[in-house]
């Protein structure tokens, strides 16, 4: 099963290309969700540690027949949950091809092309939102990561191990910037939830009255992350407001996109996102509104350095000699 | 293209089939690595930030001529790099069968079926390692975060935010380790590196040096970093004593096992992974020896309500009423 024939994998490519025809083809048949227990999945599957392989169909039986039926129909026509972007079959086919290559874009010599094509797609995404061209960034495993990798900079900019580190938020913020700060070590408690208006859009009276609160009692102020479209309710922060507090202060300003900020791509909704590109960092969802396969998210930085500084470490088996910048580990 | 016929995805089908027919058929006629430039890979992409769709047959050629060829070829037979697994037919199938359904796999009710079987494949896990059986865990993207999770919760465990924590690991410690003890606020320069013997293994007794020095210098020791195989030599420490001092001391003991902890599964190697199911937490990357597509990262909790404590968070979204606790928001 490791080394299929041509003729093996023929009938597993037919197979599976068959399974998603039948798939999206009968999917308003299926209810979008169906109430079941842990207890029942559990009993469908065979929970024994298998010794030995198991052929092509009957693993394909299993997922008709228990993984299908007990799973959420994202792509269901009636699926009212919260943001979760159905599969589309041009990214399942993209997932088989990567997986066939399964290049490693740790370190460009690893995967040269496969490297060349995150920065394409990244500096696309740069272009997008109107960041300049020195700005850069990296696809990571979700907005959860991506949140958690720009403030590591933000925080790394800023180092102070004593605990007087504070950072500002709006009440509408996702729980994800809470739990980055936990990890971090920056402390849940040093987090400074700004009220929000009638719209639910960051009050940035109250974020001055903060960060001079903080400043009078010898905290540190470091960053400031707004939102561009909460999870809640969609609500973008006032991005260019936002942008001259941080610089009064010199907050690291951090743009929680996660949800919303690829609306720019709308003409409509364009102008909500001004001084956008502004920002320090903004963290993006590729998987949400750009119906890519989870889990990809991104991370662009306005000055690809900070975050250098925080995350390069070299090591002996990483170092490479006589290379040119754009070839070398990052 | 978003949404094409059967006909269409046949046509798909058959297309990328074919295509990795072709590339496995003909992989040892390829160099395993091609010298080239980052320049020389850009010219051949086309650069500009696409306004319309592409069809699918352009796309693929763009792989094959591209990206296949400006790869590093990781399942060609002289790929003689470090540790990269080729990627496997049956692995490359399950990704696209994964991405067709989309699954989040962020809650339980998001997604019953394919969290029971991460449940199922992280038990597999647990047995495979001999932990026992209130341990539990999950997948992350990889060995570094692995890492990072696992001293997140050990840091939790022994939380102070004054710089005074101390964490051990060999000299021969992998490089995440440094990067998450910086992450998370410990700081790089609480590592204290243990001398290793000639086999690369620990120095215990250098261990209990630098532990009673930093008891009598007022730092906390807290966590133990032992290596299960490390990515230089594959060296595994001695787990079994590393536990009675980590026991003695009262640190967390993390084992890394990203590199080489698999090779429990071998007879001949097992007795040097003796201890392991002692640890508090193990990394594990699936993505090596177990050949599954990049990246599937592992972390095993003896007792997964340390990492609970460090990493759950109630939002109003995710918030469920009357529900078994094995299906609740993890």
């Amino acid at each position: 099963m490791l080394e299929p024939s041509a003729d093996e994998l023929r009938d597993w490519g037919n197979s599976v290309t068959q399974f998603m025809i039948d798939y999206l083809g009968g999917l308003r048949d299926r209810p979008a969700y169906r109430h079941t227990s842990s207890r029942e999945i559990r009993g469908r599957l065979d929970s024994t540690l298998p010794i030995r392989g198991t052929d092509f169909n009957s693993l394909l039986k299993v997922l008709r027949e228990t993984i299908v039926p007990f799973s959420r129909q994202n792509a269901h026509p009636r699926m009212f949950g919260y943001v979760q972007s159905p599969g589309t079959p041009i990214g399942a086919f993209a997932d088989l091809l990567a997986s066939t290559l399964n290049a490693n874009l740790t370190i460009w010599r690893s995967a040269p092309a496969p490297v060349e094509l995150e920065r394409l797609t990244i500096d696309w995404i740069r272009q997008i939102l109107g960041f300049p061209a020195e700005a850069d960034g990296l696809f990571v495993s979700g907005g959860s990561m991506a949140n958690l990798a720009a403030l590591g900079a933000a925080r790394h900019a800023r180092d102070d191990s004593l605990g007087r580190l504070r950072m500002y938020a709006s009440n509408a913020t996702h729980f994800s910037i809470a739990k980055a700060a936990a990890l971090l070590g920056i402390g849940r408690e040093n987090i400074r939830h700004v009220a929000v208006d009638e719209s639910f859009r960051m009050q940035v009276d109250d974020l001055v009255a903060k960060i001079n609160a903080d400043l009078a009692s010898d905290y540190i102020p470091f960053c400031v992350v707004a939102n561009a479209g909460t999870v809640d309710t969609g609500a973008v922060d006032s991005l260019r407001e936002i942008r001259e507090i941080a610089d009064r202060f010199q907050l690291w300003m951090h743009v929680d996109g996660s949800y919303g900020a690829f609306a720019i791509l709308a003409e409509s909704a364009r102008r909500l996102f001004a001084g956008v590109e502004q920002a320090d960092s903004i963290a993006l969802d590729p998987h949400k509104w750009l119906y890519l396969p989870v889990d990809v998210g991104c991370v662009i930085y306005r000055d690809p350095e900070a975050a250098r500084a925080a995350f390069a470490h070299e090591a002996e088996y990483t170092r490479m000699f006589g290379e040119e910048a754009d070839e070398a580990f990052v």
